[in-house]
């Protein structure tokens, strides 16, 4: 066999070994789409508008329109004003919705918790927004009264609220309704919220948990697909009002093209994903499987607790958050951590028995050990 | 069998109907990844800087800066001073070069050719910068005396050039050399030059014709990973100064590592798909292949001008072009059209049987017929 191959072969059963204790970030890992490889065989391309066809035949676009539309359904976005696309991730959808905002209101001031995700900063710096950091109350929701103190002291400007469903660290939720209040109280009429739903708001959709949704207020969601759903590959969906996309669909249509996503040529097997998964659970399956994430959830702070962990978590969250367990530990199960705080997500596939073996190290006197480090597989060309 | 599953087979048996008539866009047909499928059974994640590794391990840096490495010294990128990393296609490269380049020179002009890809004024407006537009030759080319005039009239400002190499509808370049030749007229020491190469930039480096690499002038270069490689999901290369990065730089102890790509989480498979054409091939299999596609194209110039169509082509072009056929042609060939010009590109697995067929439809007097529309296939999840 040729030595590539072999190399291959044994990255496969590190990636293999390490995903068993793959626990402290969010990703589902219960899905198998071996059924849709044949489609690899193909240049797929969902180049622009997933609502418009284009010149070439080799893309999935009736497959993205009909993903989309379940997600547009689920957050109840406005049923003739919705536009959406799958995107590479969260981050592109907020980049996105970010951008349409700023097209909007071209002098806003953007407004986000500490908590908020790191690819929000780099966005509005890439964008050339102006923006200020609200501080945090202890779950990681956002501070409502340093917001208010805060837009009061900008209420000339328009505002842009980015609001959290699912902080990275506590999967902490921000409340749109009393964003709106706050709002109102000032009088503002000029504002944009937009969900930063990328953690937490397929699965908060699912069981009804629902107060960040079009209906409540927001003008447009980004979720993440590779994560309670599921998928090999970075993606996501962002949903906006199609009369706001339209304003920058008639700037970029006078230049010769209806293209207003971020990436142009698109993905065309992650749209198949998202649709499979949809097709295969439907939505009572998916809402199953959203209780048992919470039930694991559960399992793991009552268990921590048992061990005389302090853990914690969020209501309907999945993630659960704990003290830094010792470095070995961390490394072997993947844990993110920040400030000497550390979490697990209970994602699809995440079992209490992981769970069971997790606590089982994090109560070893020593830690534990790992016997490689992924890192250092030379995969050398030469 | 499950409706949804009868119904993916079918949409599938329609993709590959419609590849055997996919002549008009650039994308190679002939790759075969089926031995990386198995890493699709998990989630993996390049998330940030591939230079750097994350709290993850499921990833595939490690192959993604191996193949990266491939592509700086292939563009003579300066030895302890390049870096970049694999975008999801030629867009997000030139997005991020030009970040970088108004990072720079924040209050630069840019300046891009009539015949460049649209994505370019698309990124020129999220990043809110000042722009001019110049005219081309008939063969797509910079016209060099616009470009000197007009540069003329805004000798205050630094400039960022944007070149092509290998414009999208005739496959033309513009010239590093030509261009640093006017700024060397005016004396302007504040300037950038970035190659949109993601159609040409990889087989005329392969072929030696590199006029426009690191060596030569170029600031960053961004090419596709789909078009000449050839791969199922669009991907690409932008490579950059590492100096020049490193200025936007920001620590993000979340994932524990430096992250200034746009994408945030990106896809860990595609630079699979990348180290694997260059494992596999190696570099003189990639000559090769470049030299047979331009060999292809030759003999479509040929055989299209003894059918007495005016076609052409650029040198060592892999696209060619001439007047428009019936509409029916264009849409069983799914060529690309413009002002009444029309292009095939004979990126590899484009075969001269092909050529043969797609000739007798052009010259039939009537046209010829398709027997089905990929559009019209519903897709309900109902």
């Amino acid at each position: 066999m040729q030595s590539y191959l072999t190399l291959l072969e044994s990255y496969l059963s590190k990636i293999e070994e390490r995903s068993e204790t793959f626990i402290g970030y969010p990703a589902a890992t219960d899905y198998d789409y071996s059924v849709l490889y044949p489609f690899l065989k193909y240049t797929l391309n969902n180049v622009g508008d997933p609502m418009i066809d284009s010149h070439v035949d080799l893309h999935t676009k009736n497959f993205e329109r009909e993903a989309l539309s379940f997600f547009a359904e689920l957050f109840n976005a406005p049923k003739n004003n919705w536009w959406g696309y799958v995107t590479n991730g969260g981050s592109e959808g907020n980049l996105y919705a970010l951008y349409l905002a700023r097209e909007l209101y071209p002098d806003a001031m953007v407004y986000y918790s500490e908590a908020t995700h790191y690819s929000i900063q780099k966005n509005i710096h890439l964008l050339g927004m102006s923006s200020i950091v609200i501080r945090c109350k202890e779950n990681g929701e956002m501070d409502y009264d340093d917001l208010k103190e805060t837009i009061q002291m900008h209420r000339h400007r328009p505002v842009i609220m980015l609001a959290n469903i699912g902080t990275t660290m506590t999967e902490a939720k921000d409340e749109v309704q009393a964003i709106k209040n706050i709002l109102r109280s000032y009088a503002i009429k000029n504002y944009y919220i937009h969900c930063d739903a990328a953690l937490a708001g397929f699965h908060l959709a699912l069981m009804d948990d629902n107060s960040f949704d079009f209906r409540f207020g927001a003008d447009s969601i980004a979720i993440s697909g590779h994560k309670f759903i599921g998928s090999p590959i970075p993606c996501g969906v962002v949903l906006v009002k199609k009369s706001n996309k339209d304003r920058i669909g008639r700037s970029v249509s006078y230049i010769g093209t209806f293209d207003t996503t971020i990436s142009g040529s698109r993905n065309a097997i992650t749209p198949l994903f998202l649709w499979y998964a949809i097709a295969k659970f439907g939505k009572d399956g998916l809402i199953q499987r959203a209780k048992e994430c919470v039930s694991v959830a559960e399992y793991a702070v009552d268990k921590l607790r048992q061990a005389l962990v302090p853990a914690w978590k969020n209501p309907n969250a999945l993630t659960v958050i704990f003290p830094s367990p010792a470095k070995e530990v961390c490394h072997k199960w993947q844990l993110a951590s920040e400030n000497g705080m550390s979490h697990l997500i209970c994602m699809p596939g995440i079992t209490t028995d992981q769970i069971d073996a997790f606590i089982l190290d994090f109560k070893k006197p020593n830690g534990c050990e790992i016997d490689h480090d992924i890192q250092s597989i030379k995969c050398s060309l030469n």
